[in-house]
């Protein structure tokens, strides 16, 4: 098996180093031709490293002394740290010793030094950020969550294309169906973008370019109604966390109505696996983690806050992509089928 | 006690007719000093009508053949549907004849006529649907979720100020705390009406005008940081269903998860009652009527699918936003604090 080489940026993040470092080892027990290579404060790397196993025989460190903070413009972080952890991590993918792109830093940041050093490919012209979100169904593919926050045709449009060859390529399947998130289902319904771009993916549908379902609503999200949901960034971000905030508070009523007599709890105590298996389906740290579509190489967004846990499934993500070759496999489908 | 007058807009809904009269009945009940006046066709009505009570001996019935379609375009309701039960029914408050008017009919209709009629208040240019959310702590107000899906700087700050007068009102709080929808907390941070605004509410803060908090994320919705939530009706929209959904999965995977044994099945059956009141907290048709505000006069909107039970809860808050003069006092505020 070929070695799957990933660069992972280790500063900028609200998580500790050890949480970072832990979280990463877990991914490369489950994969075991996964190799890091570490871009941060080598001094500090090298105390915990060491301690890891495999970890401390399957990555090299490169010291980095500059590093993207969360509150840097991505201008500033473009042209004023060009030796941040961040900037030299993507230069390693772009130099072709990595494979893979992983960091928990400044999301604005990230996005703007990915499209400049590895650049878009075939006809996409801003990148945006998918994530896999658990429906009933199963899982289905929303995108952008918020790699572009202005609402404009051309995006939405892109990320269609992008939303549909990532469902192909990931849930191998021929012809995913793609929704456009709208605030009502009538061809009426929202702005002159969402009309626009309704008008343009039915073209593409007709052509056969793409599976447009037509316009979808919040709740068909969790419906799994399509396999791809498509929307702006601004929308797309505070959908994702109303969602995460919504799933955790339910649970947490569930929780507490449990607590009300003896037998309830005995009872919840009875369906603490299926809960466990519950509560990993709708764990935010399984899907927290926001994928780049549209560059050359895979690069992958960790929230800040992301505990091992999270980091270790953003890690998978990172590895599956380079495994199954998505970034090649997405750009032909655009390159041949669009 | 004064007598409270309801028109209510019985056409164009999803609903039968039985659910919405029904409905209505139900808060009739919880409500003695409620009265109807019933906008359709008479002989149907009649016909249920006669048979429910209260109902039968506090309502009034208005024959209307014309109604407002679902996929009728605003401008369309008002030029070409000037006898529809949805005209007439706001017209009878206009005439004050009523006090509020209740429909399940199209929003985007009864909103544009609302507002050609019954017109805005003080500086309000354009009205916007508040709805009440469950959160962690209790309840949030969040608007808009619908009437203006452009994002502009003006709506964001007119939502503002409408949502901080409702929640004093309707919360009897002196000084709601108000927060800025956006895709993160940092002031970079969103686009540039999300980032104009925040200036505004920020300087008006300052003058004591609202309580501004700054800005808050999806996930802030439901942990009830701030006491209003302030959006565009577009991202407003697509967050409260995107909610609704995930409360609806999240509670469909638990009990599927206590079916999994006789004694899970059994502490499911013990913990009913709190179970019910969870259930209760977050079931969509107690929240799911959008208020209409910065109009003269209250307007309750339904969902056009919702049943009995989200009918009554409508009608209560209709009745509600009228026996403590939310508009007038909300009027008071505009004019006097900002």
């Amino acid at each position: 098996m070929n070695t799957i080489n990933l660069a992972v940026d280790c500063m900028g993040s609200e998580t500790s180093l050890s949480e970072i470092l832990e979280g990463i080892n877990e991914s490369a027990l489950r994969n075991e031709n996964l190799f890091f290579t570490l871009f941060g404060k080598s001094g500090d790397l090298n105390k915990i490293v060491e301690n890891i196993s495999p970890l401390n025989s399957r990555s090299k460190i490169i010291n980095c002394d500059e590093q993207v903070l969360m509150t840097d413009k991505p201008t500033d972080a473009i042209r004023l740290k060009k030796n941040s952890s961040m900037q030299l991590s993507i230069d390693h993918v772009v130099s072709g010793k990595s494979n893979a792109v992983l960091s928990c830093g400044n999301t604005g940041a990230l996005m703007a030094i990915s499209l400049l050093k590895l650049r878009t490919v075939a006809s996409i012209k801003r990148p945006s950020i998918a994530s896999i979100w658990p429906n009933i169904k199963g899982e289905s593919i929303v995108l952008d969550l918020g790699a572009n926050i202005k609402n404009d045709t051309n995006s939405l449009i892109d990320n269609a294309i992008l939303g549909s060859a990532l469902a192909k390529v990931l849930f191998s399947m021929t012809e995913p169906s793609v929704g456009l998130l709208n605030v009502g289902i009538e061809d009426m319904k929202g702005n002159e973008n969402v009309q626009k771009a309704s008008e343009i993916l039915s073209e593409m549908s007709n052509k056969k370019q793409l599976n447009y379902y037509g316009f979808v609503e919040g709740a068909d999200i969790s419906n799994g109604i399509t396999n791809v949901i498509v929307t702006d960034g601004f929308t797309g971000n505070i959908a994702l966390k109303t969602a995460e905030g919504t799933a955790s508070m339910v649970q947490s009523y569930f929780k507490k109505a449990f607590e009300s007599s003896i037998l309830s709890k005995l009872g919840y105590f009875f369906a603490s696996l299926s809960l466990t298996s519950v509560r990993q389906r709708l764990d935010p740290r399984v899907h927290n983690c926001g994928i780049f579509m549209g560059l050359t190489a895979p690069v992958v967004k960790c929230h800040g806050k992301s505990d091992r846990l999270g980091i270790s499934y953003a890690t998978d993500i990172a590895y599956s992509l380079v495994h199954k070759e998505v970034n090649k496999k997405v750009e032909n489908i655009l390159i041949n089928e669009i």
